[in-house]
């Protein structure tokens, strides 16, 4: 057996707690300069060259050749092979983990006022506002080792679910090896492109178009550094969803849970990089114990074992609370990506908690089938941003657009409050403006 | 009487229409590599050093000495006594819009899913989402020629309806000179705090919270260069609204309305700045020259001439279209901050407009009224970002939480499906963590 895991411990009763939690969860992304140099290059190319530097910098990063960027494309045809030729059960698993997604976000659209508003004064002015589908969507689906059909499903689905018109998905293939699980999940959520780039260069075709590839208005989808740093680049010319930090678990059990399940899931986080987050908060130091016995026990049955133990030695947590509600304190301070909720009424808690990406409630409801097939997306704030937003959603691939319908009447009371403000801020045209449609 | 303005005219009929339409509307903001160190250096020290940094910098740039940042706060006392000491018309004038704006705004809280919703489905599963707003938010007002009470109730408004606890105002008071104005406007709106403090020192106080200040989940508002570099800078840390291109308009008009109007709504939005644009879209050049008739009669009346005829010579145009439904697909490609239709019918044209960040229908929906007191917020996308952004909204103060809560009898059927997709991408834990559950 091999040595045990030596994750951090905290103690919220003792003074140097804080401290202590603040420094676990300081995590900063560091610009490298050569990075952020080779990227800046690569998207003045493609905005110069087009096609052509697309197709030289596919072949100097992907070690692909191709004559034309036309020839990267992957035919609807060949993503309903890459279907058919799935395992049946694997088929099955993809289609109703799509379908559930879909009657989520489905559910999400109707509920989250995607049919806009108007109403009507009693002077007859009319006031509203009008949401409309983004017309053209980029996802950026990594490839190699990283190649989550789940994550295709996660980003496609809702762009479609909200209406998106044409949905463009870029992939890329080292060597020309395709994932059919990819390819699968891209037809069945109903991706109308796939192009075989991926990197700087494919950000930049998605950006700024090239004769082949159609400018797309947002961008979504992880990428590696190169990515990440082309995104932050195009954001403004398109739309992206935000820069995704190392993945995070935070699970707040009452000590009734059996610890074998709660060392899987902190296990769960911890095996998709070095740098994810796996903490426990409880107030039973006896169920600690229990769940950290658990964990050196199942990590020999671990195919990632390596990932999970450098993950859990430097960033993982075992923390011993007061009670319950300091939990939930904590977990509003820590404002988690994913935050379990593993103990009895599980409402009772989930009420005191304000931020978070997504809440899982009960044993029962472990992260990975929300990861997978739950139907809520699994695109979540990290890194303490769901202090400020929101998972992936309808609502990222929709727009307002406000509307103003004043009548006659209405210009004439209107215009007065408007002109009296408009010279008090000095602008004068501004109050014209008003004053002019007043009889 | 001075020289007619030179304003473009284009003819979309014309071979080179696209190009010259393109070119016209190109703007690119350069990053200035002076600002963007000065302000890595405010940033750093505001980190470091908290209040004793605010304070070096107050002095230095707006000639401001004070013992504490403490003495820069503005009492509820100091803002209630400038309202009070308003002319009775402008505090009248500036509590109406802030009821409109306010009642806008409430309609539009209810309208867009801020109460959440869950589902249960028939094994017990409960799925939904949380809405919560954010805890503090920053509110960045600028001092000196650009103040504006609007933006202060147009940024306050939302976050105090969305339900935000606590609102933080910044704005800087060079020399000490405040503006009784924009006081009156922050207590009407129901600021909580106010600084006087301004620049990248103000938004690194915001972002990373000092001694007096405290830290805050997002900062919304307009700013300088060195503003509009800070807040880039702070994302991540804290969530930001757009950072904002120049003010634009385009009119949309079938002929049929006052010249004189249309004229004086162009001079509304190049008042603004230089690099305000200001474009009618028109298919009658008879009418097209009535229009540019009006603007040269009038210009003389306008005290900011110089600023209105520099921007409509660079960046202003009359272009002649042939009919109104090109006009549409124009504007749609344009997706301009404020699009006016001018027309008989405006609502047949506005179906037809994808993007834009407010519509105004009608000849008496001026865009001034909606710039003070129609109701929908004046934080509009710009730079045709309106393809893919919206206007600022009780939504940009609230963040969602997905809400997972897995029946016993839904671990075993969606436990299959996770772990049969999560041995497809090599995440053994997840598909284990999954399976425990599966009795």
């Amino acid at each position: 057996m091999s040595a045990p895991i030596a994750i951090t411990k905290l103690d919220s009763s003792t003074a140097d707690f804080q401290q202590r939690l603040a420094s676990l969860l300081a995590f900063e992304t560091s610009q490298d300069d050569a990075i952020e140099h080779a990227v800046a290059q690569i998207l003045t190319d493609v905005r110069q060259h087009g096609d052509a530097a697309v197709l030289a910098a596919t072949q100097r990063f992907d070690r692909l050749t191709a004559s034309s960027v036309a020839e990267l494309e992957i035919s609807k045809d060949e993503m309903q092979q890459a279907l058919n030729s799935l395992p049946t059960e694997r088929r099955i698993a993809l289609e109703t983990a799509a379908q559930r997604v879909r009657a989520y976000h489905q559910i999400q659209k109707q509920e989250c006022g995607s049919s806009g508003f108007s109403y009507t004064e009693p002077d007859g002015t009319v006031l509203g506002q009008k949401v409309t589908p983004l017309d053209r969507v980029g996802i950026y689906v990594p490839g190699g080792k990283a190649a989550y059909p789940s994550s295709v499903l996660m980003n496609a689905i809702p762009a479609k679910v909200a209406g998106v018109a044409e949905v463009i998905m870029v992939v890329p293939t080292p060597d020309g090896v395709k994932n059919p699980l990819v390819l699968a999940a891209a037809f069945i959520a109903g991706v109308d492109k796939i192009f075989t780039i991926g990197g700087a260069q494919a950000v930049a075709a998605l950006a700024y178009g090239t004769a082949t590839i159609p400018a797309v208005d947002k961008i979504v989808g992880p990428g590696n550094a190169y990515v990440a740093s082309a995104k932050r680049r195009v954001f403004g010319t398109v739309g992206i969803d935000m820069i995704a930090g190392p993945s995070e678990i935070l699970v707040l059990c009452d000590g009734t849970t059996n610890p074998d399940w709660v060392a899987m899931d902190l296990f769960s986080q911890a095996e998709h990089d070095e740098l994810a987050q796996s903490i426990l908060l409880c107030p039973d130091a006896d169920y600690i114990a229990a769940v950290e016995r658990s964990i050196n026990h199942l990590i020999a049955t671990m195919p990632r074992q390596e990932i999970i133990r450098t993950s859990l030695t430097n960033r993982g947590a075992l923390i011993l609370v007061r009670d319950m509600d300091e939990a939930c304190s904590i977990a509003n301070s820590i404002a988690a990506e994913h935050v379990e909720i593993s103990t009895q009424q599980p409402e009772h808690w989930a009420a005191k908690i304000r931020h978070a990406g997504a809440l899982f409630l009960g044993r029962f409801s472990s992260e990975a089938l929300g990861d997978y097939c739950a139907g809520p997306n699994h695109v979540l704030p990290t890194s303490r941003t769901a202090r400020f937003s929101s998972p992936l959603g309808v609502y990222d691939f929709q727009k307002r657009s406000s509307m103003i319908c004043v009548s006659e009447a209405g210009a004439q009371t209107l215009g007065k409050v408007a002109a009296e403000l408009a010279y008090g801020e000095g602008l004068q045209a501004h109050a014209r403006s008003a004053e002019l449609r007043i009889q």
